[in-house]
């Protein structure tokens, strides 16, 4: 049984989602919620993704984070803000001596709904089948996830290719 | 007696530089040098950033920590990119309870060379004079001095200003 963290970085909020693989490969959910940033000062608002992150990560004891990977982005300003909220979180991570799995955005789409081009709306809506949720979920969260879902479909799909090798 | 730490942050390379003020409020050099990250893989590179600057922050105890702000970027994957670096060189700082101040690039070049305009060897130059360094010098240290060298500059600034109004 393993538990993976996913991870939807942002400077406001920051969305994150734990799973847990059992025996059979099947996903389970475990916890999901957002870290909301309450200060305008910036630093301090990396603070506070790199503090929750680690504090989550005390908490559930993931084995295992996934993020999106950002190859590039329309705005720079945007691009500038999330790079530095992405990088809070990927240092906390790496500081609780958890590895981190990157995915692309189409490949996470790709895995949930089959499709890399799929929506948003689409992809919370396989997010909460998946894990039997019911009733409404901010959308951070469930981004978070399905990255984590995108892993377990990956890590899973590795796994059963190694043993049909053997 | 206080010490600042100056960063500038980079992916790739990373500088810094500690300079010390004295009670005249002379600044001193202490130390300068760069983190040079040693793997492709890109969350390990953020890792040895927050590494190194907590490295530092152990080895020189500064009190306060200085480093460029960036309002915006020409493109938009160097400013993801240097986003992530620049998150996680405060992160460390900040984790080490260390308060971090931010500088824009014409800040520094005002409080250095006079002009908020002046080139980056104009920076240097004003760097290497006012720390009595000789020989040469990497851009990305010079470029962390050159921000520690601003904060002294505000700080002895706002002291003076204080004083006189007592």
């Amino acid at each position: 049984m393993s538990r993976i963290l996913g991870i939807d970085p942002g400077s406001r909020i920051t969305g994150y989602g734990v799973v847990e693989i059992g025996a059979r490969g099947v996903a389970r959910y475990v916890a999901s919620g957002c870290i909301r940033m309450k200060t305008d000062d910036f630093p301090s608002r990396l603070k506070q993704i790199f503090d929750g992150v680690s504090e989550i990560i005390e908490l559930y004891q993931p084995q295992q984070m996934a993020i999106e990977q950002i190859f590039m982005h329309k705005n720079a300003d945007s691009a500038l803000k999330l790079g530095h909220a992405r990088g809070a979180a990927i240092c906390a991570t790496l500081n609780q001596q958890v590895p981190v799995f990157e995915y692309a955005a189409r490949q996470v789409k790709q895995a949930l709904v089959g499709k890399g081009s799929a929506e948003k709306q689409q992809v919370q809506h396989m997010v909460k089948i998946l894990l039997s949720i019911q009733g409404d979920m901010q959308i951070d969260a469930s981004d978070a996830l399905a990255v984590s879902l995108c892993h377990c479909h990956y890590q899973e799909t590795a796994k059963r290719l190694q043993q049909a090798q053997i």
